[in-house]
């Protein structure tokens, strides 16, 4: 385990290694570890355990846990069959996020034609590096594309201040750089708008105060952190301008399945006449589900993340037991907010509603 | 301090002594801890530090504060400007809960007339045990009048189990007995029908984790901890028959100010066409204000019951940083829920609707 991390990216390739390092998420905001992969079960147990989460990372990690599979090829073993094995257990790492199984059925597909070991190992860290190249490309066209949007309320403002608020962590440390929900805040605050970021908490893992608030406070972004029930008083009293989110996967109907919360901040947002939009890559939208409220799998996650809070306490790591330790805790992880709560989609491609006439017209290639 | 408490009831006066004995709400619930308040400013710290908190039991504190007060009056000072500063002091402690300023004037109104020092602390005395006294009656109703409600869902539902959604503690914690969101709940549980309660943990403090599951499991109830952000989730899915909340402060227009979040939750109570009930002993209107968002003064707290996580560790409490430490950090500690988002009020003349005129006519007295 490596100390020193390079901090403008949540995961990169050691080429000459052949391994995988990473930011280990469950560190921050108060160390900054980069831990090693080196084999399928470290990638598969990094995203189980969350040292990296994020639905665009867990996709770029995915492609290079194939990568990680072909290169630990046993010699003993039919390759074909390994890499399908491989490709099984990774896919089956987390249910939500459909980024996970868009990743390794590409790298499968670019991966299983090639038969020699050398080429096939050169083709499965091409094809992971293409999505990672491609996953930082949509990050920043998704800033560019969102950045209008933020522009357009500071100028009816007056160059106000213009208040934004985000669930979770859809930052760069949920993708590779940049960020979703992010990607058009850092637009807009480096192009000198005067922007202000409301930031979740977002219990039960608190990846708003630990991570988008390490991520905003880094870049100078001013924020502030709030518990998750604030929103809808912020909003009743027109403190929130807009409300920016990420996406675990999202139908082509447009129905939104998000961390465990968006839904209600989506109903507040309603209530109150304040735009409620998803930024998202194309691949996270699921081409094969209509109804995310009944069809999307909502991952139920170990309770110990509820009843245990990780923070920090003299200089080291520390947990505290919050319920009575024999009080029963249900841990579901998403949410689906559904289709006519959701203002507008900002992706790599631009804007569009969230309907699927709006989403197929930007995809015409999904039809 | 006392490490022996009676665990029936949240507050009770020690007339020999002529001190007043709490339950130390901060330290629940890996510690019973009784504190003895024998003083004004006792009594003052024990509410503005929520060791004692909860809209009727704080009425019920202030109550006792003022009896403090008399008893306590300096041998130098004229009584009657004492009594008056005390009284203010006492009333500025919070500004939420209306019941404390009910609490104080309703004392002030009692106690000035009698000049006589042992006299006046008689009186005093024989108020504020009245208070408290009408507070648990309020309660016992309340669970009566609201016990029929809980009922016919059962009824409805074959005798399946009714699953009830609670945001932060109306328990008895929050009262002196009973509680108010909790009294149907033991009324129905106690009288036989299956209950179930889907715990908010009710972030900052944690009032439902620490305090709801800690009661609902000492006596027996079924339930769950979940985090804030669930409820939305759980009521798409049909798992929430009924919400029930109390409340620091309604309106007679029927706007209801409770811990934050609850907005939250009544907007996918709306969105889900679930029943969202708020119990409330009558102590609690305030029946000066029409606009519950515009005029309800809500508390601002101390940031660093957001940043830091109280809990126990190694059989002791302790306490976590969660964000970065340079984070600015809001603390809300209430919003307010809209009358057109309430079915109902759960009081102790019976149930009426969330509407000037229907509370006017439970109530004529007020008009």
């Amino acid at each position: 385990m490596d100390r020193e991390a390079k901090t403008d990216r949540s995961i990169w390739l050691n080429a000459h290694r052949q391994t995988v390092s990473i930011i280990d998420q469950r560190r921050l905001p108060h160390e900054l570890v980069v831990a090693e992969l080196v084999t399928v079960d470290d990638v598969i147990r990094a995203i189980q355990e969350m040292a990296v989460r994020g639905a665009p990372l867990i996709g770029v990690a995915a492609a290079f846990g194939v990568y990680l599979a072909v290169v630990n090829t046993p010699p003993d073993v039919a390759a074909d069959d390994h890499l399908r094995k491989q490709c099984r257990r990774i896919r089956g790492a987390r249910p939500t996020a459909v980024n996970l199984a868009w990743a390794v059925d590409r790298m499968d597909a670019a991966v299983q034609p090639v038969k020699a070991t050398a080429e096939r190992i050169a083709i499965a860290r091409q094809e992971a590096t293409a999505i990672e190249k491609e996953e930082i490309d949509n990050c920043r066209r998704i800033g560019e594309n969102g950045l209008p949007l933020i522009a357009e309320i500071s100028r009816r403002n007056s160059g106000r201040t213009v208040n934004i608020l985000t669930h979770c962590n859809a930052g760069w440390l949920a993708c590779v750089k940049h960020g979703t929900a992010t990607a058009p805040i850092y637009a807009a605050h480096d192009s000198g708008l005067e922007v202000h970021v409301w930031v979740d908490e977002t219990r039960p893992l608190n990846q708003g105060a630990r991570l988008t608030a390490w991520e905003l406070g880094r870049h100078g972004v001013p924020h502030t952190v709030i518990v998750d029930n604030t929103g809808g008083h912020l909003m009743q009293h027109g403190l929130v301008d807009i409300v920016i989110v990420g996406t675990d996967r999202t139908t082509f109907t447009g129905d939104v399945a998000n961390k465990i919360g968006t839904y209600l901040k989506a109903l507040a947002a309603k209530d109150n006449g304040v735009p409620f939009y998803v930024a998202l890559p194309s691949s996270t939208f699921d081409w094969t589900l209509r109804d995310g409220v009944r069809e999307i799998p909502i991952e139920n996650r170990n309770p110990d993340e509820i009843r245990t809070v990780q923070g920090w306490d003299n200089h080291a790591p520390r947990t505290v037991l919050v319920p009575p330790a024999d009080s029963p805790v249900a841990n579901y992880a998403f949410d689906v907010t559904p289709a006519r709560l959701v203002t507008g989609f900002i992706t790599e491609r631009g804007i569009c509603g969230a309907s699927e006439k709006q989403v197929r017209k930007l995809f015409p290639e999904k039809a």
